[in-house]
This record gives C-alpha cells, structure tokens and sequence, in this order.
C-alpha cells in the first residue's frame, strides 16, 4: 500500500479527495492535516466520512509529514503552497498541488495575475497535470501542478480542433458556468444559500485568473500564442462546469466529420467521452465521476463550431484528476479507484 | 375599468399574467379560460390564487368572448394562436398574443423556421411588442406580438451598440442562459425535477427558433441583416435570463464611454437598469419584477465588449412585458402595476 | 404620507420590509440604517432595490431618527432590540420591533430561554402583533412585538382546536420545516450554498428558542398553560415554513365538521385560507404573499388531527406581519400594500 | 463471476441498480430490460452510464431471463411485478423484488391498502429484505421483498426503543420527509421542476400506502400490533429521506443511556451510524451511499424521545438495500459494492 497524505483537507476538494481515495485499493491516506480543524476527527467535521476513516486532523509541519508519506496532496489556497513544496520535495516527497501556484510556467504571468512568485525556479520542473495532454511527463516527475476546473474543461473542449488547425484561434470565446463548490468552503455572503439558489450570474470579468493557465495550454496545443475571451458564471449547482465555446472555422468542416477527429483524438482515453451527433452533455451526467463529456455542434449560417464540455469540478477538475494524476506518478493503473459511474439522479 | 381576458391561462405564463393583472387597479379579469381546465375554480387549479380572483376556467369561444372583453392576452402555443388571432379582430377586439406567430415579420422565415403561416396577411399589420424600440407603434396597433423572453434581453443588451455602430455585428455571439419556466407547464420526463435539478445543459444549438427573431430586431436596429450565433442553456432555477454577448469593438471604446452611451439610450425607461462599473446582472436581482438589469465590461486584450442582461423570462419575457404593451395600447401609465420590487431572496 | 423608518434594514427582513413598503400608497421610508453598510446607497447593497428606492443607508441614533419617523420598525438581532426600544419610545416613536425581545411577557421565561432581559417593564406592556389574535391591542399600542415565524405558523393552525377544546393539548408535536433565509444572511459555513443545497436537517433539538413563544399564545387561547414538542428542520428553498402540528382529539370530530370550524373562525380574515378538503398546502403557493394557507386530516385509525399550515416566513413571518400591525397601528386598511398573490413558480 | 439481470431499468431505481453493480467485483449485469426503452444503448438513455455499460434494452419475457440469469431485479411498479415473480421463480431464477407487491405478509392488508393480490401463496414465502432485522432470512430464500424507503428508515430508527419497550407504541408519529426522486420518472405536472422546486409539502394524508408496511415491522419488533401516524412530506432534493420519530419514554431514560442502547444494538452493522450527542443527521451526508444516519434527542419538558433518521432513498431505501440483500443471498460479502462514501457536497 502506498502511503498518502492530504495536506488541508478540511475544503471541498479536500472531503471529495479522501471521499475517492478511500475506494481506492492500493493507497492509503495516513495523515490528514488542518489547521483550523487539528484535534478533531475527521468524521466529526465531514459526516460523510465517518465509519470510513479513522483518521484526526493534524497540525504537523510539512517536513515531518515527509517521513511518513510517500506523496503528498496539497489542498491549500494559492500562495500558501508555494511556501510548502519546496521542503516536502527537499523531504523526498512527490507533491500533487491543487493550487495555482505551479501551473504557469512563466514567473512574469503569475506575478501579473497572481503575486511575485516565491519559487520560480520550480516552474520550469513542475508538470501541468492534464494526463491527457501531459501524461509521460507526469509519470516522471515529482512535482505535478494540478490543473483548474475551468482549463480542464476547455483544454479538453478545444484541443483536437486547435492541434488539427480546424479553427482561426483569434475567435475564441469560452463561456464557462460553475457550480457554487469551486467557490470554496469559507463563510462568505456572497456563497450564502440564499444568495446563490434561485440566482445565475457572470463574474470576474473580464481578467479571471483562470485566463492565462486556459491560455497556456490552448498556446501549446496549437504550436503558437493564443489569446481568449474567457467568462466565468456562478450556477446554483453543488457540482459542475459547463464550458461552452465558440470559434469560427478555418474550412468547410461538417459535424460527422469533427466528431470523427474527436472520437479519434480521445480514442483510448478512459475520461473523455465524445457524445452521439445531435447529443449535448449535461453536468448532471458527470456528478461525482472523472468523467469530460463533450459535444458538438456545427452553426453553417455563421461557420462556427460551438464545443461544450462538461465535468464535475471537484473530480475531473480536482480531486479526480489528482488520483489520475496519483497513478500514473506511483505506477498505477490510470482508472484505479476513478471508475465510478456518476451519480444520477 | 377595462375588462380584459385570458385565453389559455393554465400555463406559467397565464398564471403570472393573472398575478401581475390582479395588482392592476384599472384592469378587470373577466374571463379566462383552459379547454382542459374548464369548469374548475381558478384558485383550485393554481392555489397561490385562491382568495384574490372569483372565477373559473371556461371553455368559450374566441368571438363569443369579444363580446365581454376589450383586450385579450393570448397564452397558448404557437400554431394555436394563428388559428384565433383573425376571429378574435374581426370581433373588435384587440389582441396581445404571447406566442410566437407574429413576430415574424417576413412569412418565409416563419415556414423556415417554424411551419407555413396560416395568416400572413396579418404579420405586416402585428407590432412586435418590444416598447423600448417600437412605443408608438404599440400604442396604436390592435394586434400586439409579445416578444420572446431571450430576444427581450438580447435586444435590450445590444441596441446601443449596434445604433451606434459600436460593434461589428459580423462577431455577435449570444450565450443565454434560462430557468425552467421558460420549458412550459406540460409533463416531460425532461423537465421533471430530478432531471433538472443539479444539472446544467446547453440545448437546442445550433437552431433554436428564437434565431431569426433576435436577428430581426438587431437588423432593425443596426440597420443592416445582421447574423448571430445563438446558445440557450437551461438553468435549474425557476424563473431568470441571463444573457452574455459577445462582439468585437469596431473602435477603442472604453468601459465609462460605453455605460454613458447606456445610461443616455435608456434614459427615463421605466424598466432597464444600466448598472454601476464592475458590477454584473444576477437574474435573482429581478425576479418577479419587470426590469432589465444590464452590465458591460472591455477586454482590451482582446477588443471584445460583454454585455450581460439579467431579466424574469416570466415577466420583462412575458406577462410583463404583455402588461406593459396593454398600458400603452388603453393609453394607460405605461408602468402601472408593474412596479413591484424584486422578490429577493 | 406615514413617515417610518427601518434600523437594521440590510437582512433578508429588512429588505423584504422596504420591497412590501415601497407598494404601500400611503407610507413614506424616509430612513434605513446600518452600523455596516453606512454611507452605501440602497440599491448598490440590494440591487433588486435599484430605481424603487433613493435612500442611503445612515447610522443614525434612535433619538435622532425619532423626530423624522412617526413609526419605526426594528430589524435588528434580539438583546439590540432591548437597547433601542425605550429610548424610540421616549422620543415619540411608535415601535414594531421584529426581534423575540418583547414576545415573551414573562421575564423569567425570556431569561430562561434567552439572557436576562434589561427593560422588563416593557414586556407587559408590549402587544404581541398576531391581528387574527390581537387585533385591538395591536391598534392602540406603541409597541408591537412582531411573531416570530415559526410561533406564527402554529398559533394560526393550532387555535381553533384549542379555542374549541376538541384536541388534548398535552399531545400537542409540532414538526416544522423553515426555508434557509430565516437563518439570516451573516456569513456562516452552515449555510452556505454547498452545505445547505440537497439537504435536509433538524435543528435546535430539544430546545429551539421559539418553543416559550409557541406555547404562551396556546396557553392563551386554550386558557391554560400548554407544553408542546417542537422540532424545528431546515429546507433547502429560500422562503417558506411548513409546520405540519399533531394532536389527539378529545371526541370524534369527522374532517368536514373541523373544517367548518377552521372557516368559521377565521372568516373575514385577509389573510388566512383554509384549503378544501383533501387539498394541503405548499409553501411555493404563499411564496412573497402574507397569506397563511391551513389544511387538515384526520386520521380515524389513530383518532389524531394533523393540521398543516405554510407561511412564507419573510412575509407572513416576518415583514408582511409587520405591515399589517403598522396598517393597524396608524388606523390604515388592514390589508394595504400586501394584497399580492403569491410568485408561483 | 454471477450473472443478474434489472426488469425495468429505465426508472430512477433501476440506473441507481447498474451504478452500483458496475462497482461490484463479483458480479456481472448480462441483462437490462424495458418495454418501453426496448432496442436503445443503456448509455443512450441514461448517458452517466455511457462507458462503463456495453448493453441494449431488450424486451424479454421472464422466462428467458431466468436461463441467463442467476438472479433478477424487479424494478418494475407494484401489480406489474406479481405478474412476474411466480414464473422467475418456477424457471430457478432467484428475485429481489423493489416493489411492494411482496411486502405485506397479510392479503387481506394488501388488498386494503393497494388491490386484491394475485399471488398471496407467495407472502409467506417472501422475505422482507431489512437485513439488519432478518439477516438471516434473507441468505436462504429465493425471494426478497425488498423494503420500501420510509419504511427502511422508520424501522432502523425506532426497532431500539420498541424492542426494549422503552416508548408507548400508541404515541409514535412519524414524520417523514422525502427526496423527489421517490416519486418516479413518470412524466407529471405534479413533479416538474417548477412544481417542486422553491416548495415544500405534506402529502398522502392520512393513509399513505408504507403505513401497514411501517406497522408491520414495528409491530414485529414490539411482539405486539403497532399503529402509528405517518405523514410523508416532499422536499426540494433528488435524493433522501428523514424521518423523525416521536415517541413518549415509558420511563427516564436519559440521552446518554438511549445512545448506548442504540450503539450496541447496531454494532457490527455496516450500514448504521448512530451519532454523537448533539449532532443530528443530514441526508446530505449520506447521498449516494447506504449508510442509514441516526441521532436522537430527549425532551425532558414532555418525556418524548426524538430520533431522527437519514438515508438516501435510492440506496439504503432500494438499490443499495437490493444489493445488500444480493450479497447475502449469494453468499458473498455484505458489504462488497456498497462502502463508497456519501457525495457531498
């Protein structure tokens, strides 16, 4: 069994993180860590998990943590994990971080986006978490920056079509829709139940920071600098993103014949289902599951195609693409303890 | 007093017309009617009702019922309203209709998009009743065509850009968002509560029928066709449209030199609220009233201006907005009873 | 034009209060406060309030406040109330304070339940503001303790049996279920959107705070003193409460005999329907109304009455009882500014 | 590997059934069917199952079912399900029924609550699938009535108190609150989303068809008839149930004493978790699993006992119960397929 440690475990991500891992076979979680919550067992603070776990929250420093886990999952806001990885990696640890602070490659776009960065000298070693996209530089490394719920569903969403030059890449518009548990578990007006239930808005126009990693990615899959339109909104959903993106296309491209590209892009692929013609996917398909469903659909009268994708933000875009990640770092079947169906109704 | 009456009023749009009615101190309710609700107490068929109107559905036929009403609201399916629209004007009566066969102006569309128009002699004569573009033409029509509940927020969202030649109307792209009202009262296994709620879809791409309406009226307005990528999504929540739409700058406008435009386009309309810089529409911020909430922001990164427009698909979509256009046609206070304040939370 | 004024107006009660009296005809808010949101324009805080209202929120004192309103509603938390309310009265100010500060005449049952209270000379004087029970008190007083939500739901459903000795009060269960808005709109996790969205809970076991105020007003109405089990759970909608009540009958009344009971006492009253036979009621039927809808069964296996009653509790609960003593205070109509049906859906 | 098969797939009960199957090691699903559904891809209908089914609804009679498989689900509405079961049986097939048609061991019951029933030989037969009450039962039979989802609920939480004799059986009242997807997936007006959404009801009054089911097992449990009152209620979740239980104490046991009966009658049972003092279930933190919630409070004012339980209505209340019951019949772990955690949020 291999040894794992949660580190911030009292979030969102946190609870679904151990929620996966323990249905996982050849892992076990033997620390989880909090600060706010150290002392208290952790079926007290989740319900959900007790009977499951037999674990208390800690507070232990992250170099003592190094001794007794093999690989470590950072579920810590941005900032604060950068003043982590650098002793648990000096530790002898492998570190998943969920947060943003290593999934730019460029110290000058997350000091323009973010803060300075305190470690810019690991950006370069840090691997973008996207298995399908990264997957044999994730095996090797020891250091993998987790990707955003939103880049994932748009990586996913507009890779085939960016590598096969099908769209102009200046056109692209992604409108992406959340459910409120990417907002985080801290008590705020804002994410209060009355505020966000029977409510739908936009927000963080037009510089969310989820941006640049989008761009990042996009850039690199079409072998040059692309700049987007990105709108996030806030869905009265628990889970949930829900990335609908526009592009004009380059040729006369038909809708059989882009599905095609997809199905062939994806073939293999244990996470990514393209959708039937005329099918468009739903999150409430994806609740729970690593699954990114994506469908198509093709505008004559304007030449644009228009993709969606969805995933569970917490799984696909969190603490499923970390387990994903997870296994292929410890050698691992890639599904291993990610082949859950979602949870519908 | 006018009497007014209510043909197919067992729907969602009915019951908010009969809700919006009642608060109206120089309106009468004196019929409405439902061929299969016919003979049940209005308050037994939609209790939040009962106490306020003493009446019960009838099965009457249009000319008969032009005999006891001045005006008639028409709430029945498209197809069906052609077929009632003809007999209840040679009556002497004048008509707003809340279906969509006389919002077309062009008979060709219609057959395009929906089925060949039974009476096209009467889409030339219909007024498209959208009061801050057509006022005056309301007022002097005897056939109102109450305006969908997306082309209402987009044609309020764009039409200071496009009169003022802002935008390229070439890069419109529409991104729309609605609650589950809008999908009608009819049983669906598809709009049951368990499929809807905790879900979030895009649907009906890439040709939903409000197309060719929202281009008629920003082809009025910009003065030339104008073509449009139209996405509706369903949104699990009640009532609330949320439009997001995106065009490329033809000039460098800024955010302030754009909400001044706003604010001067919609100066002493009762019902648009142009909001302060940085703040964004929330559907949950008009529910139940008859505003449209509008918010802009600039990329500079990319040239593109977003508006967002926030309205109750129910009312400023629907039952308002026929209210509305009623006050102007019986030359009464354009925003009586329609004043009411959001209900929030 | 009533001058009034509301301290505390930026909860969920005070800005239900300010959207029922902007529809009042004959009441003028000339004032809202707030220690926290001074100086921030109304609408800015409450966006559904934009264009209704031309107010500042101000941190006035109460005495200054006293010479500009000739009535004063406070929505401020409990124990704040009893540090305002003499000095408002001492100025002038007639007062509808919507805390549990003066609901309970006794003080050693609010200290009991509460802390010690500070103006216990007050609470006889005090008239609970229930009019269906209360009704000339309430006319002539300078305080009017309003209900709180849940007592209000149970008095109404519980009174007639009492009144008329048909149930044994010692067997009395009340089980009640709240939307989340009664919960305030201070930022805590327990109700955030994540936390409260697809869930459902009892709370406050075995002791909820509205219990002494629940059974000093059966106690009234049944003249002698009643104890009851109440339970109070937490719904996932924004407004509403549901109180589904249980009781033994003393002889064997039949459904339609209760019925006619429940007709009779509450006929004439604006704001009380009771449901015909087989119907019960729903909380999305009264949603943003003052009405309090009542059904019944009768159980004869048992031999138990099971009376449900829905409110919405912002307005029959809250601020809409609050208009209806202030219409009664100030010799108005009862039922001014709160004769809207219900926002169904 | 075991082969089994799902009559009547197409229902919430029946994709709840394949979810948790696909995570069973042991066992394999070789056969889906529904009339209606018949020639479709199970992905195709329910997409959160694409990927990880490679199956087709058929149309198959039971006959030929039962030489493919060692053991079939009825998941099919009551009435339709007696139709089947004999003809199951006689070609060797063994069967969980999720029906009630095998609840009730009385005919004349059956025919009292629901209709006359065609096969009541087979009522004695029949096991009742609780296998926290009648383990042992269940490994040896071929036929499981699997037990309805309140009643599964209102059994774990009262069989405690009855077998002990700590509460009067004349004075419990339950009142329960469910989930939406216990009303089906029938198309109805009754449960569109706008109809539920935002509301709150009780329903069923006063003879609700899971009293005698209620009766029977706590009668059972008691060594004596039982009769309670019983009101289900609709709440805004797909998924849950909570009921809470009243009861007066016969004697003055405290809440510390309580818990511990209950700890030590449910220890060892894998599904049961009886929380600390002060803390009440939530069904949120039992979605999606079959863990069976309980908390418990004492009311010293009025002697009662309150328990309070939590199960997801899908799982423990039927699939997950079905398959608990699956394993013991099979001989194979009770747990296997069945530990994933509660999704929350």
């Amino acid at each position: 069994m291999h040894k794992v440690a949660v580190i911030g475990a009292s979030g969102y991500t946190g609870v679904e993180l151990l929620r996966l891992l323990a249905g996982h076979p050849q892992v076990t979680v033997i620390c989880v860590t909090s600060r706010q919550q150290a002392g208290q067992a952790l079926g007290e603070v989740f319900p959900s998990l007790a009977g499951i776990y037999d674990l208390t929250f800690e507070a232990v420093e992250p170099a003592a943590l190094a001794e007794r886990a093999e690989l470590v999952f950072l579920a810590v806001p941005h900032q604060a994990a950068m003043g982590m990885v650098p002793e648990l990696l000096a530790a002898g640890c492998r570190v998943i971080d969920l947060s943003a602070d290593y999934r730019l490659r460029d110290a000058a776009v997350y000091a323009e986006w973010y803060e300075p960065h305190e470690t810019p000298e690991l950006l370069t070693e840090a691997v973008y978490g996207l298995p399908e996209l990264y997957r044999e530089q994730v095996r090797g490394t020891r250091l993998v920056a987790n990707p955003g719920c939103y880049p994932t569903s748009v990586a996913l969403a507009l890779t085939p079509l960016l590598r096969n030059q099908l769209i102009d890449p200046a056109t692209i518009i992604v409108d992406s829709k959340s459910g409120t548990s990417g907002a985080g578990r801290a008590a705020k007006v804002d994410t209060l139940y009355c505020e966000v239930n029977e409510g739908f808005k936009a927000y963080g126009l037009p510089r969310h920071r989820h941006t640049p990693e989008i761009e990042q990615t996009l850039s690199d899959v079409a072998g040059r600098p692309v700049t987007i339109s990105f709108t996030p909104h806030l869905v009265p959903v628990n889970r949930g993103i829900l990335s609908t993106c526009y592009a004009s296309l380059t040729g006369v491209s038909s809708l059989p014949e882009l599905l095609n590209i997809y199905r062939q892009a994806y073939a293999g692929e244990p996470f990514v289902r393209i959708l039937p013609e005329g099918r468009l996917p739903n999150v409430s398909q994806v609740r729970g599951s690593n699954f990114c469903d994506i469908g198509l659909a093709v505008d004559p009268r304007t030449r644009r195609v228009i993709v969606v994708a969805a995933i569970d933000n917490l799984v696909k875009g969190a603490a499923g693409q970390a387990l994903q990640n997870m296994n292929l770092m410890l050698g691992l079947k890639e599904s291993e303890g990610l082949r859950g169906a979602a949870l519908f109704p």
